[in-house]
């Protein structure tokens, strides 16, 4: 019962979200509770222990308003090795000591034999709707996320996303999916915590859709999450991630100046592994004239799950008691 | 005899192009003989010496598949000490040439008793329409230019326009201007050089353009200044010429692998003086509190610059002898 | 009673350290109980409400294998609006949570009635002597270091400097400063929290240390930071943070692979009011063309920092047993 | 009959220089008339057709304040497509222009059936000996250089380096070369263009040489270019060229203000296709847990390199009569 818009040309994936892309699972913890409106999503990127077998992937500050942890190792050494946390801004540190942890158990090599870990926690601020200040969120919030992620999920107002707000409407957890066809049918799936974009400017596939506006400020973030199983570089995944940005433009977003808009894209297709059993290290990689197919898929995923995000959210009410419409209430797919 | 299409909700300047920024001219240097299809188009950012007398600047690489010569200095210093020379991707050398020998003689003191000049070149490939191989633009076409410059010009397929395509259509020069309201009205322009995108994906204000697509290559570029009297800082400039992703976004781009996407913003609010007559220099810059006004600004302008640079353009005819078409042949505003 | 040697040849300040910058202070939380070996420094960079009158500053990522979190929005918006807490690698979220309750204790305007704050802990990994997977770091201890931060400290295995390890010898918490005369006599200040290097590697002012090597691997990190008085802009902050990697290569450094190598340098001349009272704000800021004096002012203090981090600890034992010694049992100054 | 110097504890290459790297050819065309002091030397980096058959690169600019070409595309696909030229500050456009002509005619698809190529030329400013500001580099040049370069080379003042000034002593072009023991022993090398460094602040392995000072600017650059045949990728790359930055701390450098200090690193392993003749090209690269040892290397060799140009370089005297001392009448290997 989803979004029956299409978004551009390309194939949706079965389910139409980034589970789609085979071994991500995703948890979602939500707070509920008068005045405590958040919580907790977790993308496991793939089965086994990511530490000791990690993944490629890149990273692009499209606006670095934001403060998401542990983007630094991303970029120096191109490989993922842990789950993502999504939260709201002011519970990184609670969820980064819950994904630290749960690193810690899974491996119990992390800090005694060999290095430490880069736990990787991403946030939005939901502060118009959420109790922000009260730091609701536990440990224990992220290990349940965890334990129950699956490879498939709800979207809208759930998680992470509980308390967003996107074009002054209801934002939250979105995701979309694009079969990519190289030699054979790749997968390719975005996932997003929506929170930006000023009232009144949300564009959908090219309509202006004039919402109501008792939400004026522009303090929010979205992260996005690209996903895919096609052979790719750090490199490349870091040209994939910025093509995010041309999503956001197309929604309407001028990227404003409190809005931290952050993109990460991994690959599934390889794993490189943390001990050196090896010198080298054998694998194949998309050719890069390619890879305009693989930007497609990807602005066109993005860009959908976007909208989804808030096509799957119902009205909920500020903490100052204004009301945060639902896309619903204004567009019909 | 404009475009009269509006573009956001500002007010445009009143030539609703760059010159509408206080002192900046633009000269054109067309060739326009046979598969001779070239040209070169400078940018004036101000008037007096600017080695001397410098200007905050900062740039974005959006995409850096490019030739562009000059951008590491910009980045490292925040300062634009010459003016901005457009051409064609194999000229890059010859207009450092013009530009440089423009500068040595402008500026005496140069390599002799001080350092040497940043001379700033950014190009897009117009191999499709042009003989790019023949080298065509010479340093006199670059002199010409400078000289010629003044406080108005005229877009579409001239100067460096001149052999460009844009989404299959025939793309070159474009600009536009808008207001921005802060303690007193200010002024942004945006000038492009357009070659991106792809035959068929083009949006203009949220609709499709079904145009014809005898030009499938997406190797193109686009080359964006953004240009304002509001006083700001390097940092800040970056991060305005960044929006023009989002711009790019609007009008369809995935910007594609093989497009060299560049966006350079400086403010001719203050000058930074070549010699420390002193030790610090007082100088006011916004607050970014106030920086959405102009990321809004800039992100219409260069739609509208974009849309303009084709609107312009009459339709021509490839090397090979494919009809480019002109926009005008499937939208009027 | 400190280290008496030159390490170039500018004047030092009073108390050579960082605290030698007016209005800094410092304040150290220590863990010593059987294997746990750590704490929790904090560097807090003027009086009054950071948030609400924030600092420019400027990073480096020498070499990004590091997990400090906070340093995207420096990048972004240049500034700093928190105190920066130094602890090791598995208790940066602890920290983060500690810290950013300091905040919103301090500041209740924070996730209510304006934005959320950009809360800044850096680290390195003391996992060879300390019991780093316990995770014994407390918020009560940020609280603590913060409470009981004063204009004067202690070098060496102290704070967060506790279990670190620095070219096979005890490593830890170093300061320096010194006097830059430029229209009147300014001060920079270096802090560093040193644990990097390899055994036998050192070079203290040329000279090479043939220290033992106990010690193989090369896990470590440094963090720097440089402090001054003198005006200058995020961009040439973000300048003259990269100059600590100078200092890096004279002491025998490669930037190790697994060592997170990173500089934050940051300005107390002038405070950027977190709420926009005007559009503009003026200010004064050094000429480029006098910066290389600043530049070395602050290579000649990260090195002596580094050197007196080791000089300032007495030896120490591994979880494994084995001594790591003290730089005084191999050289004297 | 080179330098008899250790500079760390590998072992040196046969020629002890970049040629050391199978396949890499170097050509010099040296201007020796009066005050023309000035030249061109050129880096074949492999043998066949660089444009269809590139290399991984990677960029790291140390220091922005230079006017090198062609390091954007370097830094955004990761490879490199054609020979290196290096020349003075002021005559990167007539490079670009030999350089890219000789591309042309090379490869008779560029600009024609296929998109345009990256010409790389990077530079120093010479023009405290040279003429600069005469434009006395000719296309031809370029064209020589590139027909006479072989696999060994002279150092010192000749071809680039001929006007170059380093630490207040003659400069110019040095070399130098390190074998790496991974499962079989593979080279690195070093080549420099070395412009750079304030007066009587040389350090030769850690011994301060106390040079007379007539040359008190610090207006320099230095270009670094690293090779090897171990096969890695541009990320991996591009960490390597970083490192560059510690050897300039070693030899005194604190990177000053106006010398562009600029690093590229490339592998000669493995080759990647213009053309995309399959989607995926499969190939090995060097685990990073054994990446320590080709940092070593190229600390090691970049150290060696940049007292080598000054070991090989006779005294000359700059334009305004003053002697620029060689290192020999200081220093003694």
């Amino acid at each position: 019962m989803g979004l029956n818009y299409r978004f551009g040309s390309l194939t949706k994936g079965e389910k139409n979200n980034i589970c789609d892309v085979d071994g991500i699972r995703i948890g979602h913890r939500t707070l509920d509770q008068g005045q405590i409106q958040t919580g907790v999503t977790v993308l496991i990127p793939a089965p086994g222990s990511l530490f000791r077998s990690k993944l490629e992937a890149g990273v692009s500050v499209l606006n670095g308003f934001g403060k998401s942890a542990g983007l630094v190792q991303v970029e120096e050494l191109g490989s993922l090795e842990s789950p993502i946390v999504l939260t709201n801004t002011l519970s990184v540190g609670t969820c980064l000591n819950g994904l630290t942890r749960y690193m810690l158990e899974e491996n119990p090599e992390i800090g005694d034999t060999t290095g430490t870990v880069n736990s990787l926690v991403m946030e939005c601020n939901d502060g118009t709707i959420n109790d922000i200040r009260g730091l609701h969120v536990s440990e224990e919030d992220v290990f349940m996320a965890l334990e129950t992620a699956k490879d498939n999920f709800e979207e809208g107002s759930i998680g992470a996303g509980r308390g967003m707000i996107c074009f002054g409407l209801k934002g939250g957890i979105g995701s979309s999916s694009r079969l990519v066809e190289l030699d054979r049918t790749y997968k390719l799936g975005a996932l997003v915590l929506s929170n930006f974009g000023q009232s009144g400017r949300l564009v959908i596939d090219g309509k202006k859709i004039p919402a109501p506006a008792p939400y004026k400020e522009d303090q929010g973030s979205i992260i996005i999450i690209i996903a895919t199983d096609i052979p790719m570089k750090s490199r490349q995944l870091k040209r994939l991630a910025k093509r995010a940005g041309m999503a956001l433009g197309r929604t309407g977003s001028i990227m404003g100046n409190g809005s931290g808009d952050i993109a990460l894209a991994f690959s599934t297709a390889s794993r490189i592994s943390h001990e050196a059993k090896d010198f080298f290290q054998e694998n194949s990689y998309l050719h890069e004239e390619h890879i305009n197919k693989v930007f497609e898929a990807a602005v066109d995923a993005v860009e959908e799950a976007i909208i989804s995000s808030m096509y799957h959210s119902e009205a909920m009410t500020s903490r100052r008691g204004e009301k945060i419409p639902s896309l619903r209430e204004f567009w019909h797919d």
